[in-house]
């Protein structure tokens, strides 16, 4: 099942479940509410679709899970998977414009699969991380890289307002083992990678990160990009695709 | 005036100010609706008070903020201030244990001056930085030192749940150019730091972190710690102390 969350026609935001061309609207929000519909439908022509979750405690990233992810970092540098915070407020929808700040160096896309946590999640086992999961969407861990290896605390360089754009869909039903990443820059492909290639696999990573603190509804967990990030540019078009999740597609302009 | 949150008796959250040895009961959560009373008092010694404000998106840390402060970094290490976060769930309130996770090495206590945040604030010019601050209140930036120099990053260490203790109160009347920061230990004092040594000020904080976040209500800013942190162990009592905003105690203990 795929869940939107939207706007049409000046609505509030609402949240649909795609069927076909359509949204079928539903009544709550379907990770407090369930999945009673209205009856409404609503063309997804005619939808704006809205970052289909809004984190209310944390986007967890997790670095250097992909052989090679390393690449960028100054050499010596730690190799295992690490894990970091954005905040909530970088976050963005699809069609959202990533506003690229004015810092030196290069700014660039991370296409990555998101894990969208669905409960209360403390100190869970692997074996029991689907219990927590509610769906996966698509993020983009945008970075602006030549600060983050100046600043060291990659904090500041991976939170700036629009640098988390998710969506377009939760996607309550993919098998995440086995999807394949592709990000294209301007209709060209730059980085493709596959969820096989993860060096803590999904069910690890829960364990690991609700170990750490508590997860809560809502929160967000990407799960590292695989090698092939590089430069965007003002007025370039980033669309990443995730297997049937969906693509995500938003354009890069300079900070107003 | 102090402004506390609380539960007596059973009761849900609710605000009050403090006038002498009372709280006043106030109608609602004043940072968004405001000071109006309901005219009843509860005893402070009947309140059991807690964490005075919830960050709705951020808590944001600031390292290297007192010269000195790097002597726990390795040789080389970068002396400028650098913004880091810790998530929501690490915070507790007053007199709630710091739960002490089973890692490696120490774990420490950094008393710290926090800046609560009371209206959306994007690229606030230091002049303008008290028009978004709602006050001040006490943290504790709890730390598991040897893990953060393993890292390299300093979210885990930073963010276990029990790791970010604030209160009792938020202060909206303070100077924070002048107050003296003391930490005790089972009542010796372990550092003694002062607002006046702060590197980078208050307004030059607010004015660095709203350039790359856009600031919530209710988002918390801790200002930095002054050099003498030093491991807390189990049963030990730990107590902060900022000028006229009160005393912050919390007692650690090994994690359940």
């Amino acid at each position: 099942m795929k869940i939107a969350r939207f706007t049409s026609g000046g609505s509030d935001p609402q949240f649909g479940i795609v069927d076909d061309e359509d949204l079928v609207v539903v009544a709550g929000d379907p990770m407090f509410q369930g999945f009673e519909t209205t009856g409404e439908r609503v063309p997804l022509a005619e939808a704006k679709l809205l970052a289909p979750v809004i984190p209310r405690s944390k986007i967890v990233g997790i670095g250097l899970n992909y052989a090679g992810a390393e690449g960028l970092l100054p050499a010596g540098s730690r190799t295992e998977p690490v894990i970091f915070l954005k905040p909530n407020t970088a976050v963005i929808g699809p069609n959202d414009a990533i506003q690229l700040p004015p810092v030196p160096g290069r700014v660039i896309h991370e296409g990555e699969l998101a894990i969208v946590i669905g409960a209360v999640a403390k100190r869970v086992r692997a074996e029991d991380a689907d219990d927590v999961i509610f769906g996966y969407t698509i993020a983009n861990d945008v970075t602006a890289i030549d600060q983050m290896l100046e600043d060291g605390q990659w904090a500041r360089a991976k939170g700036y307002d629009t640098f988390c754009p998710i969506g377009p869909f939760i996607e309550t039903e993919i098998d995440p083992r086995g999807v394949p990443i592709r990000t294209l820059v301007d209709g060209e492909e730059r980085s493709s990678g596959h969820t096989r290639d993860l060096v803590l696999s999904i069910p690890e990573i829960v364990e690991m990160v609700s170990d750490v603190w508590t997860l809560l509804p809502g929160d967000l967990i990407l799960t590292g990009s695989s090698p092939g990030h590089l430069e965007i540019r003002a007025g370039q078009r980033v669309e990443i695709e995730i297997g049937n999740i969906g693509r995500l597609v938003n354009t890069a302009r300079a900070r107003a």
